[in-house]
Formats: C-alpha cells, sequence, structure tokens
C-alpha cells in the first residue's frame, strides 16, 4: 500500500504543510507546484528531502490562485487549463531532475480535484495534460470519478486512492465537508478504517454498508502537528496488520 | 549571425510582443516565462509556432514581478534566485518538449539582465541554476559581463550578443536609456550598425571610436509594429551583406 | 441618458483600454481596482483625468484574476466576496479623493457581472459590501438581476443599464456571447439602438419583437479603436436625437 | 508610551501573526495592507478587532511582494511608488470606516522600511503618499531617518520608534540583522531596556554607551507564540515602572 500526502504547501514566509515529519511517513509527495501553493524554494527543498529519503515526487497541480489557496472553483477556458497544468508539472519537474529523480505522477489539488470527479471538460484537459507532457505518468484520483475513466480511456495509468479520516457514502463518494461527521477525527478509528480499506479493500460507509474501494493509494493529511501523529499511527497500524508500505509508482 | 528577440511577453487579455511577425525574422525566441510575462498558454502558442518555423526556444528569466514587467531590480537572496531561474526554466522546458524540442538557451531579461552584468551574487545565482538544470545551455548575454565570466567559468557556454539599436560607450558597455541617444530610431542607421557588427565585428561608440563587440547574435526589439519592421531591414540588410542568419544554438 | 464604460483596465506594462478617447465620449468611467485589472498608477491616472473632465468615477468591482481578467467565475466564499469588494472600492476611492471627488457608483465587471445576474449568495455580498462602504452609492446592473433585485431591497439606488451592441432576447436578458449574433457591428445599427432605447425605452429583440428596457446607462465599449468611433457615433446620435448626454449620479 | 506592533500578516490559508494575542498588548496595529501580505478577508477582521478594544489601525504599507513578504528592497519607479502607497491606504481605511474608525497613521514594512532611512526618492514618494492621501496622518520611524525629516518638511507629523529587541549602534540606528547579537532574545533584558527607552529616553548601545532615542512608540513583535509573552512582558513592565500604555494617535 502506497501512503500519499499533500506537501510543499507553503508560500514565502508563510509555512504550513509539516513536510520534514511527512517525509518519514509517507512513499508519495503530492507536491504543490505554485498556482495554489509552493514557491519555486519550497518546491527545491521538499523535492530534494523527498528524493533523499525514497519517496515519489508527484505533482500536485492546482488552479491559479493563492488567495483562495486553489480550493474555489474556477470556470475557466478547459483550453488553458491543459496549459496551466503543463506549466505546473514542468516547473515542478525541474527540481525533481536537479535531485536525480523525475516527477513520477499527477493529483490534482482542492477545488480542481472535486470539480474532476464530475466536470467533463476539466477532466479531459488535465488527462490531455499529462498525456501530453508524458504519458507514462500515472494519475490519482478518486475512483469511478471522471477524471480517471477519461484518463484510462486515453491510455494513462489510473491510481485509485482513498481517505483514511473521510466518511463515506454508500455509493463510495466522500460525504461533503459541509456535512457533519464528514471528517473522522478519532485516531484510532482512522487507523482501523485504513488497515480495512488495504486488507479487504473495504470502508464502512455512514448508514454502515460496507463500501468497495480497493485503493492504490491512501492519503494522510500532514498541515497539523495532530494529523502528523495520526498519519504515523496509520503508517504503524498497517505494518503491523503485515501491510507492506511501498510506493505505488 | 544569430537573430534574437523577446517574445510571449502578453499575459492573459493583455498582448505585447508581435510573436507572429517575428517568429518569421528571428532565429531564436527569448521567451518570457511567467515571472515578468507570459502566462501558460502564451507560452505554448509562442513555443510551437517557434518550433514549427525552426526557431531555437529560450528561456527569458527575469524577477517575479508581473506588475513591473521585471524591469525593477529586486534585492532578492541569491538562494531563492536560483530556484526562481530554475523553475521558469522547467515550465517552458514543458512546452518546448510538448513541441518537440527543449529549451536552447538562457537569456536574463530585464533588470535581472542589467544587475547581472555586475552584481556578482545574482550572476552567480542564475549560473548555478543553469548549470543545475542543464550545464549544456548556452548562456546569452553581454560580453564582459559578470554573468558570462561566472558562466564560462563554470564550465557554460557564453554567447556574446549585441544590439542593433543601441549607443555603445567606448568601454563596450550599452549607454544608459536615461540618456539621450541610447536608442537609435533611424531605420538605416540601425541596419548599418547591424552590418557592420556581423561582418566587421564592431560598432562605433558615442565618441565616434570603432569598439569591438564581435557578437554572436543580434538583439531586434518586436514590441510595435514600427520595431517589426527595423527587425525585418535588419534581416534583409544581413543578407544581402552576405551575411548567413541562423541560430547560434 | 449617461453613458459608461470599463476603462483603467491596463495593467503594468500592458495597456487595454483607449481610456483617454472615452473620457470625451463618457459620462460615467467604471474603473477597474486592480483585482482584474488596473495598477495603482493606471487608477491614478484615470480617476484624474476623469475627474478633470466631470466624468464620475465608479468602481469596476472583479474576482482576483489577472491571468482570467476576471471573466471566470470562481465559486467563492460569499463572507471573503464581501470583503474583496470593499477592499476594490476603498483603493479606488482613495485615488478619487485625491482628484478631489468621490467613487459615485459600483460596477461589478465580467464573470462576477454575470454571476450575480442570478447568483443570489454572491449578488448579496456585492450588495452588502456597497451597503457597508457606502450606502449612498448607486449601483449598475442588469435590470431584473438578483444583484439590483437585492440591491434595491437593502436600500441602494439600483441603476438600470442596457447594452448598445448587444443583442437581446424575449425576455429582456443578453444574447450569450456563445451565440451568433450576440454582438452587433455595425456602426450605424449601434447607434439606431441607442437612440430608441433612450427615447422609447425599447429595444428590438431578436426575435423581431420590442422589449422594453428604459436604461438609465447606455454602455459603450472602448478596448479597440473601432469601438471607441462607435461610441463616439453613439454619443453624436443621441444629441442628434436631442437626447441629453449627462452622468445618473 | 504606545505599543506597536505588525499585524494582519497573514494571507489567504495561510496565518502568520497572533493577532489576537496581540491585540490585548497593543495600543498601535500596524495593519498589512495586501502588498506584502493580508487579504482583505485578513484586514476586515483585525480593524474590527482592533477597532472594537480600541486599538489604533495604522497602514502597514510595502512593496507589491507577497513572494518575499515585502522584505526585498525593489528599485521602482517613485512615481509609482507614490500610488501604491495610497491604494494601500485606501483599502485598509475602507474596512477602518466600515469599522467604524479611519486609518490613524501610517508604518512602512520591511524592505520599504529599511529603504527610506537613506533613500531619499521612495522616503519622498511615501511623504507624497500620505501627505495626498491626509495630510494629518502621523507617519511611524526611525528617528533621523531620511522619511521621518522629509515627512516633518512636508508638514506631516513624525513619530519616533524603538525596538523593544534590537540592538543599537553608538549612532542611534538598529545593528543589521545580518550581525550577530542584532536581535536580543533574553526576555528581561528586553522588559528593562524597554523600560528604560520609555523612562529615561535612552537605550544601551553594543559599545556600552547610552544612545538618545526618546521613542514616542515602541515596537513589540509578535509571529511567534513566545514574541508575545515577550510583548506581554514588556507591557507589564512598563506599567510597572509607571509608565503610561496609551496610543500616540
Amino acid at each position: 500500500m502506497d501512503l500519499n500526502s499533500d506537501l510543499g504547501e507553503g508560500f514565502g514566509v508563510w509555512p504550513l504543510t509539516q513536510d520534514d515529519a511527512l517525509l518519514d511517513i509517507v512513499t508519495s509527495a503530492n507536491v504543490a507546484c505554485g498556482f495554489h501553493a509552493g514557491d519555486p524554494s519550497v518546491l527545491r527543498r521538499v523535492t530534494e528531502l523527498a528524493t533523499a529519503r525514497g519517496v515519489r515526487v508527484g505533482a500536485q497541480v492546482g488552479y491559479r490562485d493563492l488567495a483562495g489557496f486553489g480550493r474555489r472553483f474556477i470556470d475557466m477556458d478547459p483550453a488553458e487549463l491543459v496549459n496551466d497544468v503543463i506549466y505546473q508539472i514542468g516547473a515542478l519537474d525541474a527540481f525533481a531532475r536537479i535531485a536525480g529523480t523525475r516527477v513520477s505522477y499527477v493529483k490534482p489539488h482542492g477545488a480542481l480535484y472535486n470539480a474532476i470527479v464530475t466536470h467533463a471538460e476539466q477532466a479531459a484537459a488535465v488527462v490531455d495534460a499529462v498525456k501530453r507532457y508524458d504519458a507514462s505518468l500515472p494519475v490519482l484520483g478518486l475512483p469511478g470519478s471522471e477524471w480517471l475513466k477519461q484518463a484510462e480511456a486515453a491510455g494513462l495509468t489510473p491510481v485509485h486512492e482513498a481517505f483514511a479520516d473521510r466518511a463515506y457514502t454508500p455509493e463510495g463518494t466522500l460525504v461533503s465537508r459541509r456535512l457533519p461527521g464528514a471528517v473522522v477525527h478519532d485516531p484510532g478509528e482512522v487507523v482501523r478504517r485504513s488497515v480495512r480499506m488495504a486488507t479487504e479493500g473495504t470502508v464502512t460507509a455512514v448508514d454502515g454498508s460496507a463500501v468497495k474501494v480497493e485503493p492504490h493509494s491512501l492519503c494522510v493529511h500532514g498541515d497539523t502537528p495532530g494529523a502528523v501523529e495520526i498519519a504515523r499511527r496509520v503508517r504503524e497500524g498497517l505494518i503491523q496488520a503485515g501491510v507492506e508500505i511501498t510506493p505505488f509508482s
């Protein structure tokens, strides 16, 4: 099982993600590329640290919206979105190259991630960008999303991810963050859900039913000290359950 | 002789450089990389057009300053400048790759260009960035500048450029734009100076003396229709004088 | 009848609107406030020129999106939109004050203008911003829009505008720019429609029916030399038809 | 004695200054205005909180440089700097007005603060901006600086500030942060220096001599929990020494 987390989401004087601590826990680092967060010095630092520890570097591409941290849907021209994504992957890849590696996968961020679960034109734009840049790059996303379906149809390699701390609907989608109970806060419960997703491929939905998720990667968070501690316990819990923690790419 | 020009300097809804017209004239396109000008869609378009016409794509790297168009010196930490330059080259290179080519050289823009004529730490930063990204990339600049001296010492390939329409001091530096006569406006005179620089390697300085410049590339401008027409006449004048117009890289 | 136009939409080195020419034609200048276009020096210049000519200064508030020129809907938190709008009005008002006047009205720009025709939460946010800043400021918009309805309900003064060069549906809404015939290009026809809207309060819709618009202000464009010439002819046509051209505010 | 501190220096998702805690300690809040830090929602929040507690709101104006947090000197056109400063004051003043107060003073930030200690043209630009916006606004700065000298000559009210935790040269200037010992870290020592500056008007310079500073305001920091605690002790120490803590404006 792969563990992925969003990293490098500081900007200038402002830190955010606990990059150093997370890089001891995850196997795949979704590195912000400068459009929603991440300045060039952050990209350089995180990419070098990740590479030194054998953590894969993924391009966490987002809308150009520092003020909104990429969390606001932007109804942009898909043709421009293609180019915004290429730009971000290329910029991050420069740092990956000088660190002796390459960008290993692509995972959209925030509102873009959510939009392309259903927004066909924007999903097609991100798929087009990855395919043009390097069709061998795996793409990370929500199983059943427009994004992964189109990626697969285009010949890209879709990678299913699940969330260790998010509540699921019986249909296998995430419960909206606007609803109560959307996030699981109890560390023990997060670990138990993670282990079950990794070993049985299922998660208990909000109605109590078992939903098939079969993830290739589990997403953990790292923007607070508390989140890092939970991520660490997820990793340990998986190892104790006999799950091998290894990059998907 | 190579002809280079700044291109792709629009941003969003705002056009600037006459990209299409210039790409029929020059052999090397200094493409803005998004920090002082140039959004991803501009980078894509110019890079594809240039490649289709056999024009080399160079990274025109600048300070992060859209409001000032990169024309204001920023006293930034050289360690951060290294990373800003790597980021820009990588972003442009992504578009070069999908166009079937690669970034072929690096030329700093505006205030950064001027700063590293003498600013040793910032010059070292840009040299370090190019060397880390791809030490085989030639670098374009002013003969005798700190930038080209350090680049050569670091094992990079310095390429001397001269300006078709700028007045020179007897020492071979450019007359400051703040002084009268800094820019030669008469098209015939610009052509004559260009031909002489290309065939004899010299230019007449403001005191009437002949200054050795021996350029590998001549810089022409393209931000107004008038500038494009002068650039066209420079190209034709050089050809009529038997000078072969060919990329340096 | 008032004539309004978008002005001050350059940024840094990039000009856009024909500010000088337009200020001889219109009576109300919708000045960009820096979020979708307009840097502080543009705001200063346009505000001083407008004031010197007796043209009213309005705050043309937009989404924070220079790369997209405010033409892309952003699904932002209405509570943040309130503050983005207050910030923009205040910044422009500083220049109005030093020019000896005040911001005289508010007109949203681009995608925000379009969004709040129907988007109740964002419309409420802009209304709230204007009311908090200065409830005596008139607000310009499309008759029947959520924006003007909520503004009126909140005690603000709604000002109806019509477009000299846009096609109308029988319901009195604008034909989408994505459809053919959305923009009227024939100068004589634009003038005739303007005169009829000003004198009879109606416009011929795409199905040939007469639609009531009864505008307090006509919007003309000024981002190309051709547009300026049409705007001039609209002004002259109105005067010849006996319509007095005077600011609504 | 007035206590001032930089506040509102978060941006979007990124917090920075401990605004709530600081507002219980200081009497003057230097609120970032969006160019080096501070988004509109931060400005709104800090301005309302400050006003509710009787803390004066000052405009902390800076270079337009979010990536560099306004800490990098930008060699910009003074005519543009005038307008950048007016824009920032006006934007903040909008929030002050809706909070029921007004911007009460101006204090430049970071590299701009440092530049105008000696840079006559940029100092003149900031003076010009304040004078045009509201000549009754006091301006905060370093005694003996070009900034305060020009401000006084222009009829503005200069307010001398001293730094509770910075080392001073025998000439009364601050020891550069690049030198060891530039910042006093011992809380007790910071308190003792503050009390002496407030009661005797002097501070012990690095050579042991007593330097006259006679501040009207003491600057305390609030970007870390530790800094807030020191600021609190400075306030308490001053009160215990019989110094009245009250806004200068």
